[in-house]
């Protein structure tokens, strides 16, 4: 019998012409609220690919994953059941879906990021040195 | 309905007495060889708790995380189906239940380690440099 354990997700800070692109929720939990793109794993699917599926659905762009942020685990962290995600840092190529009815992804400075849904300032926080670095190469 | 996402494991390096922990696998799949210690996150348990949980089941050591390694996602990496690994850098301490009925731990040098079960030998390997720093100071 397959063994009983957390849904998996993953969630992409995603450096596009120097700033992060976030999403709006349509739905709950957060409706409304921006969050970092992302979404479930497939069974089937490495959790690479997820993060590459979930930011090209969500913001419309093709990301580089450059390194794992962490893996975000507390069984509060989503008010719909016990979900653990791990949080990729990528940078984003192509065109950005803006506000379209797909998504609406949006671009942020990073010294401008508002109160996000779930847990997601922390997962940008933890990453806060390594996107500085980043963006000071480009 | 909850979705159907792969299912989730922690798999840790303990290093006890300047060697790593191993256990030898009693059930299939890779019956009778070495792995690390680890196996599956519970519903309602962070990946940290589990870490812990798991290794002090296998191996009787308390153990204290250092670092997230990393996430090993390939669908293929283990036979019985999609089964994601999370896997940390732990210092262990306590006594260690060497071949027991419960668990058969037996602690390696680092240059002695086996061919090992699923993917743990590139685990050992991508943690190499943080595992060598850590036993070069203790």
């Amino acid at each position: 019998m397959k063994p009983q354990t957390p849904s998996l997700t993953v969630d992409i800070l995603i450096l596009f012409e120097n700033r992060l692109v976030l999403v709006k929720r349509k739905n709950p939990p957060y409706q409304g609220k921006f969050a970092l793109p992302g979404g479930f794993v497939d069974i089937g699917e490495s959790t690479e690919k997820a993060a590459a599926r979930e930011s090209f659905e969500e913001t419309g762009l093709s990301v580089e994953i450059i390194k794992l942020v962490g893996v975000y685990s507390d069984p509060q962290r989503d008010p719909r059941g016990h979900t653990v995600s791990v949080c990729y840092l990528a940078k984003g190529s192509g065109k950005l879906k803006y506000g379209s009815d797909a998504a609406s992804a949006e671009p942020f400075e990073l010294d401008s990021i508002p109160e996000l849904a779930f847990d997601h300032n922390k997962m940008i926080n933890d990453a806060k040195s390594d996107i500085n670095a980043i963006l000071y190469q480009m």
